[in-house]
């Protein structure tokens, strides 16, 4: 069940797929490692592109960077090949390295090729400051162990929330974390899918809109206090993937609607916030070694039949940043500082 | 009077300037020339940055491609040396090559030194569709005279609807045209604005949000039809204008944030669409001939006290798109079509 | 006969195709129209990218700018959609508005749809500034119906040197123009070629290379004199194209290539100057009506075998280059300016 | 004693300054920690960017990717703030998430604000795969404190070849390394330096120029065999260092420019090579902590005097290129292999 639907709220007039999740793209699969303890509250989560060797059938991919004040790697690679060929990784902005480190030995482990007699790889890891709030980040409890346990996981439903990456993230100063879904597009008698996996840590309380609805405002009154912040140290990730044959520059395209649906929400997109996406597809796998033609045959959606594409992005980024506010769970982490849940404050809103 | 102010709609949290408009930048002044006659429905309008000579004491400038399927001309200058050198001219999509002719022979009329001793002159013009229902774009109406004429004009007050590039376009299928408005940044005892000026002709009916609410929905309902069209054949121009000391790096920030606003007026950014922002500030003039010491002295708004600054773009860049509809008159173009205003129709709603 | 093979000069090692120019791209066609009296050194050039309806059967295409100072149209949405819809136009710098006027009027003869059932069209563009030194710029002297008499054009042979756009044209101080030249790849039992008409108009004679000869300071030691300027108020335009299945984005690749065939002929691509690539592919056309199926059936090599297209390209860029300087004769201009052709000095220098 | 001297090189026409390194630009200095050891050759080396805390006075930065086949981390940050508030480290493509790791540490010991009053810390690490020919990376043998050690040193002097992060690169099929390069600029009464500091493992040997010179052609025909490679799998990192003040769109035009320097070397820019360059100037330094104003003073040069600067990194980025390749010494690697140094061939070249 969707987690929106509880609350009777539906997001723009697309279809969601059957899970309304990425899960809904086929072989895309999370996996967890959560670390909550006192202060410290964070963790990795990790995308899984498909069944398949990522390194061997590498996915089309591409990004795109509302605001830069963030530490995401890997990305100049994926934009200039187009190509995205590991599992992406998310985790707190101090731990990116380790992350990376462990997603460089994941690799080696799967292809002894690289960086013997082939070139080298390129570990995409994505990042949001969880340090803003809750966790001890100057502490960069994730290990390298941590990352590699998770890069063994691949759950079988999509869980939102308060895990993995998600543990210590806070949104529009509530509990933030994970939370995603999808939309679904006919297009010539073929189904094809949009889903959005958004790790939420950005806006201020006052900016929060749902579905149009000032509820930041609405919670402020509730509270009756004043914003407690001026400025956004936050973040957030927003990873599309889809089973339709888009290019890497019809990725970007997807990439940049995904910022329509987070503007949606009410974030200022401030300047401490490093707001990016990363749009993939699994259809149109590219062989890390060529074919003997050395040409690869593409698929792609004309460009006059994307809107479809556009609106389900949109869509599915605005509701997979609502599900993550709805589903993370009151929090309590460094200094005693509590998140609580949007879910706690719900019933109180008239 | 604000426009929103009629219909006590607010937008945003920030206070607007005296003007409420892009007016409240010292100097920047509009011109516009209006052909409206049966199947002709278009025009010119002017942006002129300040009383200066625009070539000799050039703005520092920015511009931002949201959705590129548009025909503006003048931004690879633009954002190579952050500097823009003449006024704006918009109009519609195939003029931009007359309108570009044009603003050329004003600023060598301006400017003997251009293309004699000194380089040439880079000629901003930006454009929306006003073909795809209300004029015959086609006959490429309008003259050069038309453009030099509104190079001429510097209206008293910022008029706002279907006047000038604005007379044919339409936006979420209601009449569109120009929009603005600003808002007002108090910064340790400074007083800045940032105003917007808004082509806008780009959406769906179905898709508009007044303040959240969904306004294109209840149209339709009132209509008792479904949406007309499935994809979005207009565009949108946002011309940001501020008085505070920004780098090029920092407008380009701005223009991003517009998006923002944007968003929030419910549009899906069709493929069809080009969407595109263009930031100009009046402070920091830089002279075409350099000083004898070869350097420019700038001031800098510290990058940790920008967030007002986007907030203010982003409301701004929301309030001038319901200014301009709001503010733009029902019109009948070529084929007898019919753009009724959100005017007509919102004393309808409940 | 390439003019390079008529001084004993080759450059790199790739082979060039049958005519050594972009006419090696089958169905690639230019057209001129060459204004040359006194002080007037101005004219148009156009690429016909085939034979095809340019409009209804698009070419993959993507743009580079190497250094903005240029004033060049049409990028903004060939780089969005990744495809270029018209022949491309050059001329002088101020004639850009003019240029784009016709070829808009040009494809509206073409295609009654466009700004009535479609939307509108993307005019392409590029210019380099002739008025530094021989072209009464100021009068901007090309008409719209030079440039309908140049698009009307489709030359048996692929004509060098200073016609067309590069009649008043400058490059290292020499007399500049058109020169072209194309590179032939094998790749699995398959043919394919790179071609580069080059719009040259940049440089200072000081730093002229030739395959490595510092024949600038050759000449200025020849002249016994300095350098004449200072400062580069030049551009260049490179235009490739290529019979191999390339993405927009690999395309783009290509064009960043081509600056390392500009840089091995010494400039210093300096802020003054407009330095741009475009590269557009004639496999893979894009049909402007989709299929039924709403997909592209694309072909694209594989990116591991994409370095001989690279190599090609940079050769073929240099070498265009050069060809320019050598097939441009002496012109006389504007003040009775007079730029000597590097043929000239060529059999006095040791 | 410039390296090049000594082989009666001289390139380009402006003066070196007087370290002819990266040295020239006050503060500047390097630390290396150098790992050889059979088939382990590999290091780090750390750029500091002056005496100053590096987090609370930043330097004004930009970067530029000529393709993007590579790992280097920090960019999307640094390009958006144009700021650099770190060290830069170099070391090779799979220590990246170490170094990295490390560098986040190093920082949170000089600030104990960052993750806790404060956001986070942007770490900018650049890498060349060494592994591609003589280093066993996928050991990932640089370990934290290896960083950490290099973060430590500050060298009297500029130290170039195969050292630090240059242990184990290849340039053109011999051995690669570090090499630097400056050059001086006389502007109005006041000296201003270009510095580079290339990380150099890119290009096959039939490429190599030295001036202009095919002394890769030759090296070939001494050795009387074909070209080994036929692709680039290596890399180069380009750091610019300058004490002119350039704002951070200036110092992109850097970057592009570094381009032609290294394009002269005759490097084909192969799709498997990771070109990045990144310039950071000294002069203008941001307080991390806003001045009570909210504003910067920031002196500029003039965009009409940036050609000199163009020049100086033209020059300094092909000498720096060619100052590793004579400086850096023959060495041994993983199986066995050697990789000679140009200095060793020199002789043998008539």
């Amino acid at each position: 069940m969707s987690v929106l639907s509880r609350y009777n709220l539906t997001i723009g007039n697309l279809p969601p797929g059957k899970n309304n999740s990425i899960y809904d793209i086929a072989g895309v699969r999370l996996g967890h490692v959560t670390l909550s303890d006192g202060p410290v509250q964070t963790g990795v989560s990790v995308i899984h592109t498909g069944p398949e060797h990522p390194f061997e059938h590498k996915c089309v991919a591409a990004s795109h960077v509302f605001n830069g004040f963030g530490k995401s790697t890997g990305l100049v690679q994926l934009d200039e090949l187009g190509q995205l060929e590991t599992p992406i990784v998310l985790t707190n902005t101090l731990n990116v390295g380790t992350a990376s480190q462990a997603l460089v030995r994941h690799m080696l482990d799967l292809s002894p090729a690289i960086g013997e007699t082939t070139g080298t790889v390129n570990p995409v890891v994505m990042e949001c400051n969880d340090g803003a709030y809750l966790n001890d980040i100057r502490g960069m409890h994730v290990s390298e162990s941590d990352v590699l346990t998770a890069l063994a996981q691949r759950d079988e439903s999509c869980e939102e929330g308060a895990i993995g990456a998600g543990t210590g993230m806070s949104c529009y100063e509530l509990k933030g974390g994970l939370g995603s879904a999808s939309r679904q597009i006919e297009l010539s008698g073929q189904t094809y899918h949009v889903g959005c996996l958004a790790l939420c840590n950005m806006g201020l309380l006052g900016d929060l809109l749902v579905d149009g609805r000032k509820v930041g405002q609405d919670i402020l009154a509730l509270r009756a206090q004043e914003a407690e912040s001026q400025s956004e140290l936050g973040s957030i990730i927003l990873v599309l993937a889809t089973d339709a044959p888009l290019s890497s520059r019809q990725l970007k395209r997807l990439c940049v609607r995904s910022g329509a649906g987070l503007a949606r929400t009410g974030t200022q997109f401030g300047s401490g916030s490093g707001d990016i996406a990363l749009a993939f597809s699994v259809a149109n796998r590219i062989p890390h070694t060529p074919h003997a033609s050395g040409l690869n045959n593409m698929q792609q959606i004309h460009e006059d039949r994307l809107d479809p594409f556009f609106r389900a992005t949109i869509e599915a980024s605005e509701e997979a940043i609502l599900s993550c506010l709805f589903a993370s769970q009151t929090t309590k982490g460094k200094h005693k500082r509590i998140r609580k849940s949007l879910a706690d404050y719900w019933p109180l809103l008239s």
